[in-house]
């Protein structure tokens, strides 16, 4: 078997690009920054169930991503979270919260209907995410 | 500065013990099992301050208790997620999910009224956590 992005994800996200472990996209949601690093593995839907190596790339690539949202985009707090109650594969949301966005100081889950961000500021965070990350990416 | 843990997270939860780098609690909430993780560092509110390090302990002490809620509480899913926008303190939930229990398949937070665990059951808790990790706690 080979990997494949879970449908529902394929629908909420936008492809940023792979990286050695994960395959990044960005959320939709236009309410927050909102990224997902999913590991490119078959039949993973916890986090331990990764090797130790696995395990290590994971961190290097979710610190990044990180870093971008509290350097970059200026992120009050940033929340990280595997849920995975309706989606299986193992996914990882990486959120940048703001004290004023419209869920703070709240989960972002449930919290308020999803909006569209402008495709112009979409495309410039897709961007500005791919510089960041430059070394880290592999397509 | 020493380590402190904060006041809100000591008042939610009860002492399991120690590991070399995380202070594991039990939340009193009675809807789920729910461990959480706190490092005991000062000044420390996002995931990648730790350094690789403490990152790589981070990882032993989560990935063992994953493993309790999943082989010894028969978890059907592990939520994972360091949040922190009401409690600025790194502190990483570890919550056992069933398809059963009143929130799934929704995120935890929010969703309900905590309720209060029987105190024989919220002690075996502790005691069968104790024992699955006792090669790790240093008190």
């Amino acid at each position: 078997m080979t990997f494949a992005l879970h449908p529902q994800l394929a629908k909420d996200t936008t492809l940023v690009g792979d990286l050695p472990l994960c395959r990044l996209l960005l959320s939709k949601d236009g309410n927050y920054p909102w990224f997902i690093l999913v590991p490119r593995l078959v039949d993973t839907t916890e986090f331990h169930q990764l090797t130790d190596e696995q395990q290590a790339q994971y961190l290097i690539e979710s610190n990044a991503v990180s870093l971008f949202l509290k350097e970059n985009i200026g992120a009050d707090k940033i929340n990280i979270a595997a849920l995975g109650n309706m989606v299986p594969q193992l996914h990882i949301h990486h959120v940048a919260r703001f004290k004023d966005d419209i869920a703070w100081p709240n989960p972002i889950w449930g919290f308020t209907a999803a909006t569209i961000r402008a495709d112009a500021v979409h495309t410039q965070l897709i961007n500005d995410v791919k510089s960041s990350l430059q070394s880290l990416l592999i397509n």
